[in-house]
């Protein structure tokens, strides 16, 4: 580790909306500000769905076009299989068992956790309106919808990365 | 925001194919230019498609597999639906209508846009090995075809931040 | 380029397990180590499956709900197609064979190589204990299972970047 320029602050962006995609962006800023990192959480496109009131807590795991999902014995999942109703709901519902076993928590609950932590959160603009969302639709710990030059003005700063999920 | 650090360049990696993943790669470009800051665009694997002659207009959005698709009147597509003939192209014209009105180009004008803000477009030397492609079949934005290595050279300079999209 | 300003090292976070997202990060460490640069790679979510000892050759692409994918004649793959039982399996040996004549190594060789030129390899701490995968599940590239705030102080350093793939 190099101390004189150590990682000081992330700009992360969050622009697919699978459970996966989103506890990613989530881990990495939770990660961050555990380390006294600054973090700015920054939703986009899909992965606007992570910071909608409802739809926040009803995440799914792609299972279908994911060759990398297994099944709960450690086999592939045939790809075919994902598509098969039921399937899915039951891939999310055991990921989600999964990580509440490792006190990984709800998405909500991961937001409060990053944001006591002094970790900040926004929507894009061009996103919001592309799905006609307003900030009556997201949740509480949504700073302010901004733009995409206004996330780069969040991201200046020594020791500053930039992380697209 | 730390004036004494603003972000000076981006270079910008597109490796997928999907309407979504190109957009999200053009608009942190356009982003950036509109901004001042200098843009590099990388395309690779297949995100290649986005700067090949025949295929850039007819990019698809990814309907299945992606769990966070919603129908027009806003609840979740089942994953089964996506697979439905039609579908993905009844979901890319959608999102593309959407996109026009809020005025966001078709890939070959959005490139123009980034280009006249000083952006620049490279295609990847493996990908271009491997697809079997060369400059000819490429748009006219495309300034080369380099390695990963001299990606890494033009993503030199301070405030510099290379985003995957 | 910015001669003052250097590229010197890349953490490069993988976080999927498709064929094409593995290679993605395999070529983007290679490039590194090949210029000179530091190459740390941490896998996490499903992109664990490239350091398993019983799946990193076995990585499939994703041929379902990836509509930039191609027939080997060039026109665009039903995203129907991709659910057929041993399309994807005949998609991932197509792209394995390309791979191969462009002196592409299969993952494990391809680690050796970036191990090699100084890369490091590291495990994330939350999908082990997710997927409850020990050292012993991992090849022998893998120096150790970190949690992200280490990953962080590893991505510390002068013109050090980021890259989640």
């Amino acid at each position: 580790m190099d101390k004189n320029f150590p990682v000081k602050k992330v700009s992360i962006i969050c622009a697919k909306g699978a459970l996966e995609d989103v506890y990613a962006a989530l881990i990495m800023a939770n990660g961050a500000v555990m380390e006294g990192i600054e973090a700015n959480l920054f939703f986009t496109f899909f992965g606007m769905d992570a910071i909608i009131k409802d739809r926040m807590n009803k995440l799914h795991t792609g299972t279908v076009g994911n060759p990398a999902m297994r099944l709960p014995w450690g086999s592939r999942m045939p790809s075919l299989l994902g598509i098969i109703p039921g399937v899915e709901a039951f891939a999310s519902w055991m990921m989600k068992k999964e990580m509440n076993k490792l006190d990984i928590p709800p998405v909500g609950e991961f937001l409060d956790l990053i944001q006591a932590g002094g970790g900040k959160v926004y929507a894009c603009k061009a996103a919001a309106d592309m799905f006609k969302i307003t900030m009556k639709d997201l949740c509480e710990h949504v700073s302010a919808i901004i733009t995409v030059g206004e996330f780069y003005e969040l991201a200046a700063g020594e020791g500053s990365q930039i992380i697209f999920t």
